[in-house]
């Protein structure tokens, strides 16, 4: 009578906080997995296949591409990464948790193919703190903020695309409602498994 | 920009702990209300009207019935206890969240009525356990808690009528789970407010 593992899609627009709050969040939830993803690249000294990625060749990414087998890929440089289905679906049936930081695209084409998981969008408190945090950094030029910034502006914008909106003031507040939502969303009555054979039997 | 309170319903077959669970809740919720009743019964020393009760006449109570004033209402003896939907929408408006402890039939009357709050059912463990738990209590005849099982298990059966299902292994951690699910539900995408000027005007 265990429960599938849930599927927890987190996005954010750049200078919100994203990269922290997962971070804080994967120390905070024992039974959450990060999906391995495929990559082309050539496996490193101390990486193990299977563990830090599945490495396979660039014919065989290809074939698995074409096979829609993958949730989201990319290209980076002249090797490619991808999320297969088959990975989260093999977490969720053991029974463990699956974080899947995606953004605004990644979420619509998981919407088109109905996939069923938490979709959580974490926001900053104003575009003006958006905008400090980016500059902070200083890592960028000013004309690459401000893409940024229209960037984050259409995905506030396309909020609606998610069950959950969280405004991230403060890392440990923004974590705590994750752990609240993934809770909460456990309990839903859609999700309710007898926990015994006479409410089982009850309920035929 | 403050939110709305929320209406919080809880229901649970005897011998499932409510009384309990519902006890800890109101400690551990600075932002809880409990709906203040209105009743044709004598105020007695020590209360307070429109604190412990709103004392009315019995031409007052059956004005109100009769305007469905009243959420729910019962007769015990020869006075009555209502709930006014106005002493609801009062404690919510200013921020409030509200505890209002419903049994199925008083759940049924809600969603006909198409109220807006969050439905809770909380379930024991097993059948067999909930009979222990009511023979524990040692204060009812054979024939009455036989009588209590087979309208908690009427109860168990009508569990899609509510949004979430948590079965009580332990008390505390029922009291996590319902602080969970009131602040993941606070986090949903149809409660979320701008929660500043540019936000504001950026999504109009």
């Amino acid at each position: 009578m265990k429960s599938e593992g849930l599927p927890i899609i987190i996005s954010a627009p750049s200078g919100t906080g994203k990269t922290t709050t997962c971070k804080v969040l994967k120390k905070r939830m024992s039974n959450l997995k990060i999906a391995t993803s495929h990559t082309t690249r050539k496996i490193r000294e101390g990486e193990w296949d299977g563990v830090d990625y599945h490495f396979i060749s660039k014919e065989e990414f290809e074939s698995k591409k074409n096979k829609k087998e993958f949730l989201e890929w990319a290209q980076v440089h002249t090797e490619f990464y991808g999320t297969s289905l088959e990975a989260i679906a093999k977490h969720q049936q053991a029974g463990f948790d699956i974080l899947l930081e995606l953004d605004v695209q990644g979420v619509a084409s998981l919407r088109n193919m109905d996939f069923k998981g938490i979709f959580i969008l974490i926001l900053p408190p104003s575009i003006e703190e958006m905008g400090n945090r980016l500059r902070k950094r200083g890592t960028e030029t000013e004309e690459s903020i401000e893409r940024r910034l229209n960037t984050g502006k259409q995905e506030i914008k396309s909020y609606q695309k998610y069950d959950y909106v969280i405004t991230n003031n403060e890392v440990e507040e923004t974590v705590e409602s994750i752990l609240a939502i993934v809770r909460a969303e456990k309990s839903r009555v859609a999700r309710y498994v007898p926990t015994s054979d006479d409410i089982k039997e009850l309920l035929g």
